[in-house]
C-alpha cells in the first residue's frame, strides 16, 4: 500500500519535485573531525542552550501575536495564558514529559511516568540539562499555539487543565514516537524540527478545542456568514508584527538547534544551511500572502503576510536543511498561501480560531511534512502520509475527548455575560489598555 | 552569636530545608579539562559577551514593564528615563564603578576611583572587555529597578543624577564586598548572581526613594485605604507581559554568565544547570502567585503572575547551580507569594510602588539569599543574614541620604499642577499614546 | 588635493583628535594562536550565526520604531512594509546581491549577476552559509532604513519595487567597492561596519525618496514653517523605545560580526572591544540629545534621545574597535548632536522625514565615516572624504532616478483621499490600534 500511495503522489506532484530536485544543494562532505570530544561537548551544548533560548522568546513571540489578535477586551487573559501555559509546560515537562518522550523502547509507543534528571557525561556528547532546556521550550511551544484559537471564550483554569495535559502527556507521546526512537522513527519518518511532531501536534489540539467551544458570539450571523469584522478587529497590529518577527528569530533555534550538534566544521555548515532556509521559507511565506491577498482580494492582508510568515516557517521545518534556496523560497511561499485560503476555509466551516493557528501550524505543518521526500530522497511519501496521519488523528482524538470531559466537568467556556462583558474584566479583573489623552 | 542565630533558623525552617536537601542534585564530577587555554578563553570570553546581552536587552524589559504599569500620562518620561539610565550607568561604571568594586584590597571596603582600562591576556582565562560589558550591565540592572518605583512623580534630571550615584559609586561599593573579594567575600557569604547584591540594593534604593518622595496625589485616601484603582489603571498589559518575558529571557544571561566560564565540560554542565533552575523558578513564581491571587482574591491577576515571575527569579538568583529542579520550583513559587503578600504590605503601609518593584526585587531577593543553605551546604544561614542586612542597611541609608538632601536642593517631585497633568507633558513634551480611530 | 585636505582638516579638528588620539586603547598583542583550523571555523561560524541573528532583529527595532513614530493611521501598513521587506531583501539578496558585492574584481566597480550558493570548506575558516546570512541580514539593514522616511503617504507596492532594487543592486554594488574588494577597498577606505555602506546608503535612499515624494498633506503651513505637530503626534513612545532596545542590541551584533572571527584570543579580545565601544557610542548619543534638547529646547525630548541613540551607534559603526573609551562616547555623543540638529535642518528645508532616518543614518553616518581618522591613525582623511562622496552621491543619484521614473510610471504617493484616510485604511483595509474601553 506503501508504495502504491507514494506512486500516485509521486505522479501527481512531479513538476514541482523535479523542479525542486534539481536545485537541491550539494552535500559538503568533509574529512572525520580534528575537534577533541570536550571542545566538541562545549560547542553541542553550547547550541542547545543558544537556540534554547531563542526558542523559549517565542514564548513572548506568541503572546504578542496573539494580545494584538484578539479583541481589546480580550488581551489581560491570553497573557495571562501565555506566561500561565509557559510554566505549567516546562515543571509538566520535567515531571512527566521527558521520560514520556525519552524513556521509550525502540521502536516502542510509550515511556516511562518519571522525572527527569540529570546524568551528563562527556561521552554523551553534549550535557543532559542542555538537552532538556532545548526540548522543554518545544513542549511550550506546542502549547502556545492551543492558546489563541480558543481566545475570548475559554476560562483561564481549564485552559491551564488542558496545557498540562497536552505538554505532560499528549505531546511527549508524539514526540518519542518519533524523536525518542519509538514506532514512526523506525519506519522511516522524517520531521527534523517538527512540523508534524510540534506545530500539528498544537494546531490539531487547537482545532478540536476550536470546535468543541463552537465561535464567539456573534462571529458568524445567523446565515453562516462571518460578522462584520470591526467588533472583532485586532487589538494591535504592531504587536502582532512585534510577535511575528520574535517567532521568526525564535525559528532560527528552533531549526537550527535540531542539528543537536555543532562540535565539527559540517554540523556548523549544516545549521548555516538551516538558518538560511529558515529564512528564506519564512520570507517565501510573507511573500505569496502578500501577492495572493492582493491579487484575490484588492487590499494587501497584513495579517495575511504575518500567519503567511509562520506558514512559511512551519513548512520548512520538517527539512530546514537538505533544500536549496529555491526549493525553501517555493516551500515557504506554498505554505503562506495555504495559511490565507485555510484561514477562508475555516471561517466557511464556521470555525473560530481567533488568531489562525490553525492553518498556519497544523495545515502548513502537514504540508510541510509532506513534501519533505522532494528534497531529501532519503524520506517516502507514504511513510511521511502515515506520520501525518498518526499524529494529528491520535492527537486530535485525544483533544477532543478531553476537551469534552472538561466541558461536562469543570466547563470549557465563560457564561454569556462574562464573554460579553470580555475575559478581562471577568477572569483577571485587569484592563489590557488604559489610555487616555 | 552566630551559631545561635543559625540554630534558631534552621529549626524553625528544618522541614523545607530537610525537603530540599534530599532533593539536591547529586554533583557530576568529570576529570581535568582536556581543553587548551587558547579555546578555554574563547568560550569564556563568549560567554560573558552573549551572557552579556541578554542581560543588556533587560533594560528593554525593565522599559517595557515600567511603560506598561504606569499610567498613560507618565509613560514618556519612564521611556526616556529607562533608555537615560542604561547611557548613565554605562558610562560611570566604565569612569568609576569597575574599579571601585573590583580595586578592592582582599577582605576590604572600598576600591579605587580610577577608570576602567583593558589588560587582557590569555592567562587571565577570558578577555577583560567581555567582563566589563558584562559587569557593566548588571550595573545597570541594578539602577532599572528604581525608575519604576518612584514613577509618576519624580522629577527626570535629579532621577538621572541619583542614576549616576547609584551605578558609580553605591552598587559598585557593596558590589565589591562580595564579587571583588571584599570582607563579605572573606567571611564566606554567597550571592550567586545577586539577589541582594543587585536587586535587594536596587529594591532598598527604591524603597528609600518611594517613601522620601511620598505617594501618587490621590494613590490613597485620607483613611488610608487605596483609591479606587480606575485612574491608576496601568496604561499596558502587554507592554507589561513581552517586559517580564524579556526579563525572563535576559535573566539566563544574568544567572548563567554568572558561572563566569564556559571553557570546560563541568563549567558547560552547570550553566546548562543553572539555566534550568532559572526557568523553573520563574515558572514557580508564576504558578504561585496565579494560584494564590485566584483563591485569596477572587480573581487570577495577571499583574501578579508576572510580578511574581520576577519575584521567583529574583529569588533562585542567589544560588541557581546548586538547587534540584522541585528546590527550583519552591523556592520560585515562594517567591511569587512573597511579591504578592509583599505588595499589600506596602500598600498597607501607604508606600506607592507603582511598578511592585520593591517586593519583587527587594523582599525576594532577602527570601532568596536566605535560603542559600538549604541547597548549598557551604553557605552558613548567619553568614547570609549578615549579607543581607549589612547590604541593605547600607544601601537603604545611603540613599536614604542622598535623596534627603537632593529634595531639599535640586528638588525632587514635581509640582502638583505638574503631576496633576502627567510627567510626560510637563518633563518631555511628548505624548505616549496618540491613538485616533 | 588629498594631502591639501588632510591637512586643512587636520588643522581643524586638532584639538579634539589629540585628545582622542591620546586615549586610543594600547594595542594587545598576543602570540600566534593554537586553536585548531576546525575549532576555529566552528567559532568564526558561530559568530556570524549569533552575531547575524541580532541584526536580524534589528528588522524587528525597526519596525517597532516606525510603528510607534508614525500616526496611528499609518501603522499597519509600516508593519506590512516591514516584513515585506525584509522578505524581498533577503530573497533579492540570495538571487543577485551576494555575488554582484563579492564576485567584484579585485579593485573594480560591479561584481556578477548570480545566485549565491554554497563552497564551503574548512580552509576558508567560516562556513559560507553563515557568512550569507550575515551578509543578508546587513542587506535588509539598508532597505530598512527606507522605509520609515517616506511612511504615510508612499504606496506599498512601488515600495515593494525600490526594496528590490535597493536590495539587489544599489546596496551590493556599493558594498562590493569596499567589502567586495573594489575599488573603495583599494585606495585604503575604512568603514569597519558599514556606517557609509549600510547607513549612509540607505539614509542617502531615502532622502531622494523624501524630497520626490515631498511631505505628508499639511505637515508645513503655506508660511513653511511645521504645523502644529498634535496631528502628526507619534502613535506609541514605548514601542519607538523598544525599537530603540532591539536597534541596539542588535547593533553589537552588526559592529561585533563584523570582526569577521572569533576562533583566535586577539579576535575575542577585539569583539569584547567593539561590544564596549558600540555600548558607548549609543550611550553618548542618547545624553548628548538629552542634554542638548533640555538645554535648547526647554524639555528633555524623548525622540530625540532615542533617535540621538541611533546616531550614536551608527557614528562608531566606521571603527567600533579603534577608539578608547572615551573616544567611542565622544564619537557617539557628536552623533547624537547631528541628530537633533540634522532634524531641525531638515524641517527647514521642509523635507518630511517622518521617523528621523535621514539624520540618524545619513548625517550620523557622515560624521563617523570622517572621523575614523582620528582613532585609527591607518586610515586617511581624504581618502574617507572620497567614500564618503563616492558612496552617498553615487547612491542618491540612482535612488533619484529610480523613484522618479517610478513617479510616473507605477506612480508612488497614495491619492489625496487615500492619504487622508489613512494608509491602513486604503493599503491594507486593517486598523492598527482597535482599542476599546
Amino acid at each position: 500500500m506503501e508504495d502504491l500511495m507514494t506512486k500516485i503522489i509521486k505522479k501527481i506532484s512531479t513538476p514541482l519535485i523535479s523542479l525542486i530536485f534539481l536545485l537541491n544543494m550539494s552535500s559538503t562532505g568533509m574529512a572525520d573531525t580534528t575537534v577533541s570530544a570536550e571542545v566538541s561537548f562545549i560547542f553541542n551544548t553550547l547550541l542547545f542552550l543558544i537556540c534554547g533560548f531563542l526558542v523559549f522568546f517565542m514564548a513572548a513571540g506568541f503572546a504578542m501575536l496573539e494580545s494584538g489578535m484578539v479583541t481589546s477586551k480580550s488581551v489581560s487573559v491570553i497573557c495571562a495564558k501565555n506566561i500561565g501555559l509557559l510554566s505549567i509546560s516546562g515543571i509538566m515537562f520535567w515531571m512527566v514529559g521527558y521520560n514520556l518522550a525519552y524513556g521509550i523502547p525502540e521502536g516502542g509507543y510509550i515511556g516511562k511516568f518519571i522525572p527527569w534528571s540529570d546524568s551528563s557525561a562527556v561521552d554523551t556528547g553534549y550535557s543532559d540539562g542542555s538537552d532538556w532546556y532545548f526540548q522543554m521550550v518545544f513542549c511550550a511551544t506546542t502549547v502556545s499555539i492551543v492558546s489563541g484559537a480558543m481566545a475570548e471564550r475559554i476560562k483561564l483554569w481549564p485552559f491551564f487543565l488542558f496545557a498540562a495535559i497536552l505538554s505532560g502527556i499528549i505531546y511527549p507521546i508524539v514526540m518519542g514516537w518519533q524523536w525518542g526512537g519509538g514506532w514512526l522513527a523506525s519506519i522511516g519518518f522524517f520531521d527534523f524540527a517538527g512540523s508534524t511532531l510540534v506545530h500539528s501536534t498544537g494546531g490539531a489540539a487547537a482545532l478540536a478545542g476550536a470546535i468543541i467551544i463552537g465561535p464567539r458570539l456573534g462571529r458568524f450571523t445567523k446565515s453562516g456568514s462571518p460578522a462584520p469584522i470591526k467588533p472583532f478587529a485586532a487589538s494591535s497590529i504592531p504587536l502582532v508584527t512585534l510577535g511575528v518577527f520574535v517567532l521568526w528569530l525564535g525559528w532560527f533555534g528552533f531549526n537550527g538547534g535540531s542539528q543537536l550538534a555543532m562540535g565539527t566544521a559540517d554540523d556548523a555548515i549544516a545549521v548555516s544551511t538551516i538558518f538560511i532556509n529558515t529564512f528564506l521559507a519564512g520570507a517565501g511565506g510573507v511573500i505569496g500572502a502578500a501577492i495572493i491577498t492582493r491579487l484575490h482580494f484588492g487590499k494587501t492582508d497584513v495579517i495575511q503576510m504575518l500567519n503567511g510568515c509562520i506558514g512559511g516557517l512551519v513548512a520548512v521545518t520538517a527539512e530546514p536543511l537538505a533544500p536549496s534556496p529555491l526549493a525553501a523560497i517555493l516551500i515557504g511561499t506554498v505554505g503562506g498561501l495555504i495559511v490565507v485560503y485555510g484561514t477562508k476555509l475555516l471561517l466557511s466551516l464556521k470555525i473560530d480560531d481567533v488568531v489562525g493557528a490553525i492553518p498556519a501550524h497544523l495545515f502548513a505543518g502537514i504540508w510541510g511534512t509532506l513534501i519533505v521526500p522532494a528534497t531529501n530522497s532519503d524520506a517516502v511519501f507514504s511513510t511521511q502520509l502515515i506520520g501525518v496521519l498518526s499524529v494529528n488523528i491520535f492527537v486530535f482524538i485525544v483533544a477532543y475527548i478531553v476537551f469534552s470531559i472538561m466541558k461536562v466537568t469543570v466547563g470549557l467556556r465563560l457564561s454569556k455575560e462574562g464573554e460579553t462583558r470580555g475575559t478581562d474584566v471577568t477572569e483577571t479583573g485587569v484592563i489590557a489598555y488604559a489610555i487616555r489623552d
